[in-house]
């Protein structure tokens, strides 16, 4: 047996999101699935991130104990003719014999897209949130420098979740006019939200998200996040922000 | 009564091409249904091009005749709130009075996307055409050169097309290592391939790129591509390379 660790990207589009749930295609059913293939038995695998349904990761990282029966070199290839294409394995790797995908991940970055126009393209309405007044994007920034750092996120936490302590840290939370190009060289204009943090709650990165986008239409001051924060209470914040728009870019370990 | 010229963009998954075809979800079916929506009436129109089930667009373009009672610069808004939006309308304008979307059209310019490598990012999926081997795109340029020009393209013409006159002007064909970028600034090689032309017979593009990716897997010589293109005969070339590599990029008028 060893300790195999896979990087895996998907499009959450046709998910019903990371877990199981019966009756619904999710990314962990078609892993388990694609598993079971290669190896000719069930493989219990650990995840870094439980992506929420529409949800898209480019550097999403499961782990689980194998029988060494496929080399390394072999087994994207070997998984990815198996899995439905919106999956695919990009890395397999030898891990530590205790490594554990979720446990032992010391900080996430994700990324969120805005489309901050009136049309937006249709190659694009599914990863990223279009939002159609200007946002002021010198306030949002102003309002994420206030989230930067080790805070109690209650209030960013949404009411049906399972965590018990709200403590996370947050190492960094740019926003920059950033550009897409798909054809023709053409540049599509989108606002980058980039998070990295060592862990984060149920919608966390979406309900900061929603309340930025507040704070960059007018709605909420930038420094009305300082108080949100220290109330502790859901209902303070901003709106959650669409699934579509979220991106889980990379998983950090040791 | 007013001439009206539309550019529309669509990622053309979800639709079974742009002409109606029964039980069928169609460009035109969608298009028809807003537009009488919005005018409360049925209108006519005429496309640039009858782009094939998951062909995308980024600048088709159709103009109809309509009652003034839209302000043009409202129309994109108007016929975008009851459009599906993979279907957008970028643009209206005022055309002269004769104005025919199909019949003045002079040159349109097609890209196609090739992703070249083992393993296609999930995103990609639907816009490119993964070829696994490595392609000699210095001999697939050799080929594009013997392609420019005016030539007769019945090699390249599908079986079933009803077109008659075979001769084509190809003004530009231009192949060159490109990039995507989606996230996190990250690039995503793929291979461009942008071709300009006075009109294209049917699958016409598909076809001289599935020839030339032939040519850049070594199993056709680049000087090959005379001898097809004076057979005038289908069998003779290669296969056509699949519909969701292929977009519309824009359409040229006086």
């Amino acid at each position: 047996m060893e300790t195999v660790k896979l990087i895996l990207q998907y499009d959450g589009t046709g998910f019903s999101g990371f877990e199981l749930q019966p009756g619904e295609r999710t990314i962990r059913g078609e892993c388990a699935k694609a598993l079971k293939k290669v190896y000719k038995r069930p493989i219990k695998f650990y995840s870094a991130s439980r992506t929420d349904a529409g949800v898209h990761a480019l550097g999403q990282v499961i782990s689980f104990k194998a029988p060494a029966s496929i080399p390394l070199s072999k087994l994207p290839v070997a998984i990815n003719s198996v899995l439905p294409e919106d999956i695919r394995v990009i890395m397999a790797e030898k891990a530590g014999k205790g490594f554990n995908a979720r446990f032992d991940s010391k900080a996430k970055t994700y990324e969120y897209l805005i489309f901050n126009g009136a049309i937006t393209p249709p190659h694009l309405r599914k990863i990223a949130w279009q939002v159609k007044p200007k946002l002021d994007i010198a306030a949002m920034k102003k309002a994420a420098k206030i989230i930067v750092g080790k805070h109690d996120f209650s209030s960013f936490c949404a009411a049906n979740s399972d965590d018990k302590n709200f403590v996370r840290i947050i190492h960094s939370f740019v926003i920059r006019n950033s550009s897409f190009i798909i054809w023709d060289g053409q540049k599509i204009k989108v606002i980058s939200i980039i998070v990295k943090g060592n862990g984060f709650l149920y919608k966390m990165v979406r309900n900061i998200v929603g309340t930025l986008v507040e704070v960059g239409l007018g709605k909420r001051s930038p420094e009305g996040v300082k108080g949100i924060l220290k109330a502790k209470d859901r209902t303070k914040a901003g709106r959650t922000a669409p699934a579509q728009g979220l991106c889980l870019i990379k998983v950090w370990y040791n």
